[in-house]
């Protein structure tokens, strides 16, 4: 099964005849445990389930229509980005998967509330944004479920991108994918924060997909990983839903930890790394045994997110003055 | 078996009368495939085997004799250890397996050549040379085999620190360790060089032998490790047997890697890396993407050793300006 079949499954014989415009937002995420490795690559299915926060505020708002020109445009924050680069042409490809016979060309125009600075992958929010948005220019009146395995095939962590909160992406057990989806969980916590904290912007040494694939074929300690998550599963779902940010910091922070230690035995190895990081490792570290509860995430790149409650806040600040605060609760309570 | 029946054992029926003084020297050595991890803790037996490199003419010197007093006395570099030090502790419990019924004190007086700033563990070394000058104060005469399974009493790579050139430690396969030994491997390579890159020479946080610890019983990824050695150590040895550079480098690199990988996976996480260890890694990937044939290997501490031929060192040192460069055949050519 391929991308172009999957979609044909979820939308069975939904109307392909597209309305004036969609619009919808999605927020970016970040995984408390992680997703990495694809079992199947072609259909982004992972190896394991994960679970992430949404970003409340910090996300993508995308609009959609049919195009008068006879190939698609792409704007980010306002710039129509080259036909030539990476990011069009994946838009592309995605948006082919729902062109009908008449072969129509769009135009999507997606604006970032996320601070470039803050270092987050855009493409989680903007393939959920833009599903969502396609739902709309079409009228599909997907559910949360067929938006999430339909955002997947943009991007893999899409499909948390689609539900605010806390959400968990149960990787399922068929080949084509179709129970690969997110969920929300039944978790509310507006005391929970998260820090993004800033060390370089810079474009990554390697993107993620490939540095998956990299671990995946050479390193060797990454056939310990889906172990690491089935220990991490349960015990970050016991933590949400009894919201002690303890269990949950340290989960997220050993989980983190551990996937890029399967990096670091990759060959050649996979550091995305700055000294910065370590520097700031270490003041996660010591402030937790000034008796903080602080607790550090990273992902593909050599930014950390923190992981506190509300309470915590001031002493965090001071110690942190830049961090970027995000209360996921915000717009929901 | 306890650490006294294994003395035992080794040295039979061997005269446990003193002469008057035993005089040794022990090289340091770099591990090119880690030991990490013990499966007899009180014994020292490890997990897997390893290899590698003495450092030559840098390491220590020791005089023991029966000392005057009634108890033991331990001089490092010329000035004597408080009998509450940790390393005074560990000496004299490692002497008490040594005496005779008439319950001697010993005096030992260790010189090391090891510039304290190499951030060298300066045990292997040390236990090596003690166990080669009692050997000489008894005039026991025992070979390479038996000094080496009565070093890795007093620490685990001492076993190693007996023999000159690339050395192979047998894990075993016996509870008692007997079998557990290190041995010298035909290599000659004279053209062969470690670097030594000081980032600091402040006592680890952590010691090795807790960091081993910890890591065997919260990493998951450590159960992957013994997988790691068993496919590094063919390769290794092909590799040194050709005196292929690249091989020994790129093992001796993914190994060191792979190990602290281990240690990044464990709770609370190890983390010996300081920010300057993640810059250094950087330099030596760089100036390998510009054709030189350099690796890097860490142990249990934040400095980086380079491994590389003499070909290549020009350049080098034009990128590590501080490298301190051991050859070590050169005592041995």
């Amino acid at each position: 099964m391929n991308k172009t079949d999957v979609v044909r499954e979820v939308l069975k014989d939904r109307d392909m005849a597209p309305g004036l415009q969609g619009a919808a937002y999605a927020p970016a995420n970040i995984a408390l445990v992680k997703y990495w490795g694809k079992s199947n690559a072609a259909l982004n299915i992972p190896m394991t389930d994960s679970i992430s926060v949404s970003l409340g505020s910090l996300g993508a708002h995308t609009t959609i229509r049919v195009a008068s020109q006879n190939h698609d445009l792409v704007f980010l924050d306002g710039s129509e980005l080259p036909a030539e680069s990476t990011f069009y042409q994946r838009v592309k490809n995605y948006l082919n998967l729902f062109r009908s016979s008449q072969s129509h060309s769009f135009e999507v125009k997606t604006t970032s509330s996320v601070p470039v600075a803050a270092g987050l992958a855009s493409s989680a929010s903007g393939f959920a944004a833009l599903v969502k948005a396609l739902d709309q220019l079409f009228a599909w009146g997907l559910s949360g479920r067929e938006l999430s395995i339909l955002a997947r095939l943009g991007s893999g962590s899409a499909c948390r991108s689609v539900f605010e909160g806390f959400v968990w992406w149960k990787r399922g057990q068929e080949n084509n994918g179709l129970d690969s989806f997110a969920e929300r969980m039944d978790v509310h916590w507006p005391s929970f924060r998260i820090g993004l904290l800033e060390l370089s912007a810079q474009k990554k040494p390697i993107g993620s997909t490939e540095a998956m694939q990299r671990t995946i074929e050479t390193s060797r300690l990454y056939s310990a990983w889906p172990h690491q998550v089935s220990t991490d599963l349960p015990r970050m779902i016991d933590g949400l839903t009894h919201r002690d940010i303890e269990t949950v910091g340290q989960v997220a922070e050993h989980n983190a930890l551990s996937m890029h230690a399967t990096m670091l035995a990759a060959w050649p190895p996979v550091l995305y790394w700055l000294p910065g990081s370590v520097e700031a490792l270490r003041r996660v570290w010591e402030a937790r045994q000034d008796g903080l509860c602080v607790y550090a995430t990273m992902d593909a790149g050599p930014n950390l997110k923190l992981v506190f409650e509300k309470s915590e806040q001031a002493k965090i600040v001071a110690l942190f003055p830049n961090l970027n605060i995000v209360d996921p609760f915000d717009l929901l309570s």
